[in-house]
């Protein structure tokens, strides 16, 4: 952004805004609950574990104290026969289902609480903090509940690979690759469509070291060229602006974005930069207002 | 793009593709198979209705004959006792989370088949494909199982809204907005950091027409003025190229690449385009060869 440009106003509507303004009510008297707002940007941070007392999933009372709001959501939510709800850990950035795990009672609390997503292991019997042992926890924005209230999402940052096996995600076994006999079935992490072009422009690179010039490719041709590249890209946003200053329909401006965005992402994978790294750049600017947003800037 | 730039070549790793490439080998004997790799990328469709004997969760035999493969599979799956998976469906263009079911061995059989997010319905002991009433048919694209393979995403493409309240998706009640009191609690869609600037910039624009100039903002400013918005898109595809060119550090094409999808984002809500038509024409064209793609675009 031009030095001279005016920044974006704070939202008040995202996710990460609402963990700056959400003030801590809760008062899990266990937890060492960090101030509100701040968590859910670090990464990497030592977790003041929540000494929890192992519980039954359908024990009462609370091993917990809470205020009586967060005791009236918690009942608000239809728990199963075993006090058991499902809840899905989602990456607020990339939108990747990062895992899926139950939660009783005293998981949600304490997820509310700690901005750790919290669950109930069935097998062990007790709760766990994703990243209580490997340190790579999920840092939640926010939390949703879906309209039988039995269904729970867990919004938030991962610190590193969320699965044990050490995959950024659990879910990386494709039933039609299985199906199909492919050898690289284990291996291939559920990817929505922003993150299969980015793969697949990542697998050209790789290509391009493994195997030459090889097979013909226009990302190919594209990494390999920087002029190219950046006269394609200026091309691509002449384009994207006239369908708005000629008037063209909607659908050439979705197709031109599409290019740009493509081309752009192709600058990205030569400059080893993810797109997830660009989304949390966007999530934090519009989680804070323009003047703490340029004051972090001048000192980077 | 210009009429002149050679097309990317499809490439072989994405979910659609996958579409494309997976030759059809369930024969489940009562439903009419729709040829593999169209069914994805149509919408509002007639479904022909897969006629599934009602069956408990755990009955055996399965009621459908399915090929030894497909047996295979389903035998690999981790079963709850009652015969029972998690089933989540996820948007394969915007990441969203749709909703959250259980399938059973039936369930998942048929949404391999058809390719039609199917479910097994606990209080109604019957499986169910979801829109089989609504005609808001999720079209399956790929299905994955987790480590543990207890747990399954159906990534896909919505006809329509998921929710039966008529929500794009279950989850619209937050959790941290609850225990605020926001009175908007019951309204505000799940939404990654992409889709949390788009409903941003889209109340933006709102607000322009409701309060007038109102309160000032930067991206109000961009939505008033054409010139000043295209601009601005031109200065940031510079400075992005600029970051390659001048080979500045990575952070800083971060920071950049993330100025221009911001704006370019604003470009497409003055021309009502939605990031989600930009992926599926994204989508669609690394989902099919460059000739086809080509092809494709002359008719229209």
């Amino acid at each position: 952004m031009a030095a001279t440009a005016p920044l974006p106003r704070a939202p008040v509507s995202s996710p990460a805004t609402r963990t700056v303004l959400w003030p801590a009510r809760s008062n899990l008297r266990a937890a060492a609950v960090p101030p509100a707002g701040t968590l859910g940007l670090r990464r990497r941070q030592p977790f003041p574990a929540v000494s929890v007392t192992p519980a039954s999933a359908q024990s009462t009372p609370p091993a917990l104290a809470v205020d009586p709001e967060v005791e009236a959501l918690l009942d608000s939510v239809k728990w199963d026969a075993k006090g058991l709800a499902v809840a899905i850990a989602q990456n607020v950035d990339t939108g990747a289902i990062l895992m899926q795990g139950f939660a009783n009672r005293e998981a949600l609390a304490a997820t509310i609480s700690t901005r750790k997503a919290t669950f109930y292991s069935r097998s062990r019997s007790s709760l766990w903090t994703k990243g209580e042992t490997s340190m790579n926890f999920i840092n939640v924005h926010d939390i949703f509940l879906d309209c039988d209230r039995d269904s729970i999402i867990y919004l938030g940052t991962p610190d590193g690979p969320t699965c044990h096996t050490g995959a950024e995600t659990c879910y990386y076994s494709s039933v039609y690759d299985a199906l199909q006999g492919s050898k690289s079935s284990q291996e291939r992490q559920v990817a929505t469509t922003l993150y299969s072009l980015e793969d697949t422009i990542s697998k050209r690179k790789e290509e391009i070291v493994t195997e030459g010039s090889g097979k013909p490719s226009w990302t190919k041709k594209l990494l390999l060229d920087n002029q190219l590249l950046c006269s394609k890209i200026r091309e691509e946003a002449g384009e994207l602006i006239q369908t708005l200053l000629e008037n063209e329909d909607r659908s050439r401006t979705a197709s031109e974005m599409g290019d740009l965005l493509y081309h752009a992402m192709v600058l990205l994978s030569v400059k080893d930069v993810k797109m997830e790294e660009v989304l949390e750049v966007l999530r934090k600017r519009f989680s804070q207002s323009g003047v703490e947003e340029k004051a972090s800037r001048k000192k980077s």
